[in-house]
């Protein structure tokens, strides 16, 4: 599907809810030798995803939008059942983005009885997230590699803030010899450095204000490492400190690792990754940065 | 590639053992529109592989046939080390069968530095040889998860003989929505019954001879069926019976299961599978017949 390279108002991507219809789509976009995007997302999107849409319509001829709240990514204690599901808003963000296709599907569509194959994750799901949501990963890799089945795409987009997912998604698409390239994009944050999350809504205003600390710690690390700073114990532990002064005590882990293995390092460098998962108030919080970036 | 339907000599298969090559041929034989089958194998080629080859011949426009013995798929007690590889006959024996491509890779290529995604395989990977052999259904749905995606085929075909093997390959291809049709093909025997399998070869001559009652317990229980015996547990004993009397006593399992499911029934019916797992001197060998077959 050509779009115009001009002002006029986006056509509207075309919805679909069931695989049949997307499989017959997507056959004639790839037998016409189309290259096809696929930015994976569970809805209430925000500038964030936008930026990934925006990026695999420059990249790729077709552009997959895929919206579905996966169940087998959130723990029992999790927010599932009240994660934000926005769809108009969703669809009119699309459009304005000129997204070609959303896939939209239900979850008995998805999850069929008998359902019972999953992916054992990379090890690389192990520390941190994997640590914290056993079996997140599990179901992420396993959300992941159904729609890159269902949606044959040459490049797929996820974004930086889930540092960890991207890293979990690339090493699978690697071992598994999965024909899709795997990109991340940079993070989008609000004006105060706040990471964009559709977990965001769910602050209260002084909440809200708490949360500027989750980015500020990152922030405070990479200054010391630009200031020749390289004790790693250190480094946390001021970190931590950055939380516990704007009153953020419930701290999942604040890290400071390997790029690529996200093992903890003792030294940082240059492409070290500062993360750190924090609750303020109930919502819990991830974001993470590179030193040098 | 065309191939004349003529007697004269057949077109020697191409052989590639790197993965670039393997996916720019590939590539070209799909964008021109051309159906492609595969037919994953360990090797040690046997007229029960070939048969496979054959209908993939008849049925596709394109047949790749993989030759990878996999070492995930076998125990540490097991016979990876001495498992028989003949790679100048199998490709032989192709060439006559007329596959268009033979991918045989090394295991380096196939299992990197790094490599720990695995597929966690569907629960009928649970019973029988998922509980003698540990692990061994976990390696085979990653390999075969691998190969589906690394040859981008419209069928794949399995042996009918390695029954719980094709069902738990059709279930993760059904659970993780794989673009693929997963076919099986009837056991091919020798005159006496015997299931042809690479390991009837490790048989010395008075362990072929007493192979035979492997596949005569499986006649047996569907002679009863045919005489109108619905009782499984007395079918079980008397295929138990016919194994021990002809000296096999090292019986891993005797089952009378559904043919979906591969649980065990009370009362058989007419789609009932019977299998066996039974060692034969040192050699473990399996096989299975649907009682009205």
């Amino acid at each position: 599907m050509s779009r115009s390279a001009g002002t006029d108002a986006p056509a509207k991507p075309l919805i679909v809810t069931d695989r049949d219809t997307l499989a017959a789509v997507l056959a004639k976009v790839r037998s016409d030798g189309q290259t096809i995007g696929l930015v994976p997302t569970m809805g209430a999107l925000h500038d964030g995803h936008l930026s990934l849409v925006r990026r695999a319509v420059r990249e790729c001829d077709f552009t997959v939008v895929t919206i579905f709240v996966n169940p087998t990514q959130f723990g029992p204690q999790e927010d599932f059942a009240r994660y934000p599901r926005t769809l108009e808003a969703d669809l009119q963000a699309l459009a304005q983005a000129q997204a070609d296709l959303v896939y939209a599907p239900t979850a008995e569509q998805i999850y069929r009885p008998g359902f019972s194959t999953f992916v054992d994750p990379p090890d690389v799901a192990q520390p941190l997230e994997g640590h914290c949501r056993p079996g997140h990963f599990r179901g992420v890799a396993t959300i992941v590699l159904k729609l890159f089945h269902l949606v044959p795409a040459h490049v797929a987009y996820f974004g930086r803030k889930d540092y960890q997912q991207w890293r979990v998604i690339q090493a699978m698409a690697e071992d598994l010899d999965l024909p899709i390239r795997v990109e991340a994009c940079p993070t989008v944050r609000e004006p105060d450095g706040l990471a964009m999350s559709s977990r965001n809504r769910y602050l209260t205003p002084a909440e809200r204000q708490q949360a500027v600390a989750v980015s500020r710690c990152l922030l405070h690390a990479a200054q010391l490492a630009a200031q020749g700073e390289t004790r790693a114990a250190m480094m946390r532990q001021q970190m931590r400190d950055v939380l516990t002064r704007s009153g953020i005590t419930r701290i999942d882990y604040v890290a400071l690792v390997d790029p690529l293995t996200l093992t903890e390092v003792e030294e940082v460098h240059a492409d070290t990754v500062a993360l750190v998962a924090a609750f303020v108030g109930g919502t819990r919080l991830i974001d993470n940065r590179q030193l040098k970036e």
